[in-house]
């Protein structure tokens, strides 16, 4: 069904992200090379255990020659870095993509960087999960997710056509917008999610009232939830704290301007205020769950795979 | 491998927890009659069309008469009015249990009302979903889940024994505490956990610069995990907020103040305060999986469900 679509994929960087597209594109066919590149001696000897590429080299600049298409996969803390390593070696008409949490911080690193000749297309597919490293990656992550694509100004139609089709092939439904747009986006759907679980961990650790051994044998009753996110990688969360400041401050604003006035409710037992919330959240999970983006069974489904007794 | 327990059980309310209970009950040959009871007509109805229990009526007293065992599952703020209703006829020598989220206020609003000759020991399944209703239980809930009894001083050891041992047939472990240290315990570890769920649902869906739609479509990068708690039923939950308040403010006090470090560290770019908490909080969820309360694939296994397209 699928055909080759470039000759040559460089991929920089080869954790959950990056070793989830390389399975893709040699599942489907859609490079004849696959390039892998890691900074990290160790993840790259991994990744070639796992076989996930055709070739295997430390240096990114060396994997960027004669690609077609450049996909850079590393915490966005580092993708400046990156891009200085690899300016110098892109091939003229190369399309230069990246998978980062944050938009307007990555532009703003790498494209003082990338020549004239080149075509540098920023993106961001939204999925994932809790794990990372080239051997959590899979087949199929990208598949009914959406992938956002934020090319600037002036960007050639055809270069991001072919990267539209790339990701289309890989399952996912295109969007684009701009970068700041972006980041103002995510900083809700997923920054504010993942520091608020990371938080309320945090929290819970720390009681001297209730014991650790507590908090994890009563987990299921909500705790547990939380602990997902909260077992994310910890330098890919650090840099997209540090790279989308503004838009998470002014999150972080609403949310606890929010749940003060839900503490001021408990607190004066207004019980209408607290139906009324509960009640209005319940809608937006159904538009989720219709919408493709979350399972209906109950518990995300865990019973199926909970039956160990 | 089971036998009777109870000649005769008696259930009051039938939603979630209820209709488990009542499944369980059946499916194990627990009790010869299983009496169910629901103080509104279209639940009983539906208890009845479901084949929950054995006989099904509108009252409560009516319900507890010759009863060995009464299961209170109602939110627990009708807890008082239950108790009141039935105390004029329960059989001497009967159990009196409930399931709610709080105890000390449960026992405050019941035990009042308890005559002598019966045994009140207040109970709490760590168990549940997001769905509510007689049609959401389901057989094996409480399965590797624990349960956790607060008898008052003085309770009859022979009695709980006997509740204890039911518990443990429905596969829970089932553990003791004071009903101050499980309200505690429970702030944390759930009430938590749901106000901060329904709270950052509810900031999203505030938002003037974000959509709705998009919030739906970009879900999947974190905020889903969410929306599953606020999801929960509001009754119940707004019952909790009421009737567990100084515990919960307690815990919303130390989250926020956690909150403001976190918040503090993103505006001034410091990385190693982000980076220690991120680590830190991994070690967690590894404990929690470790100790089975939760499944260790990847996004809670949603992808095994998740083959759509």
């Amino acid at each position: 069904m699928n055909s080759v679509q470039f000759e040559r994929v460089a991929l920089i960087g080869i954790g959950l992200i990056g070793g989830s597209i390389a399975r893709d594109i040699a599942a489907l066919g859609l490079a004849r090379e696959i390039v892998v590149s890691s900074r990290s001696a160790e993840t790259l000897k991994r990744a070639e255990e796992l076989g996930l590429g055709t070739s295997y080299v430390a240096s990114a600049a060396e994997a960027v020659k004669d690609a077609d298409l450049v996909i850079v996969s590393v915490p966005v803390g580092a993708s400046g870095a990156v891009a200085e390593q690899i300016a110098g070696y892109l091939k003229p008409g190369a399309i230069v993509t990246d998978v980062g949490s944050t938009k307007a911080s990555v532009i703003a690193q790498m494209l003082p960087h990338m020549p004239a000749h080149v075509h540098f297309i920023p993106g961001h597919p939204i999925a994932g999960t809790e794990k990372s490293g080239p051997d959590a990656g899979f087949a199929g992550l990208f598949r009914g997710r959406w992938c956002i694509l934020t090319p600037p100004p002036g960007t050639d139609a055809e270069a991001l056509s072919r990267l539209k089709h790339f990701w289309e092939s890989l399952g996912s439904r295109v969007d684009e917008m701009d970068a700041q747009h972006h980041d103002k986006v995510l900083a809700i759907v997923s920054h504010l999610p993942h520091i608020i679980a990371y938080n309320i961990v945090g929290t819970a650790d720390d009681l001297e009232t209730v014991t650790e051994s507590e908090v994890i044998k009563y987990s299921a009753s909500g705790f547990r939830d939380f602990t997902r996110l909260a077992a994310s990688d910890p330098t890919m969360w650090r840099d997209v704290c540090l790279h989308n400041k503004d838009a998470i401050l002014e999150m972080l604003a609403r949310f606890s301007e929010d749940l003060a006035y839900l503490q001021r409710a408990i607190r004066w037992g207004e019980g209408d205020k607290l139906f009324d919330l509960f009640t209005r959240t319940r809608a937006i999970r159904r538009s989720i769950v219709e919408a493709g983006q979350d399972v209906d069974a109950p518990d995300f489904g865990r019973h199926a795979l909970d039956k160990k007794d």
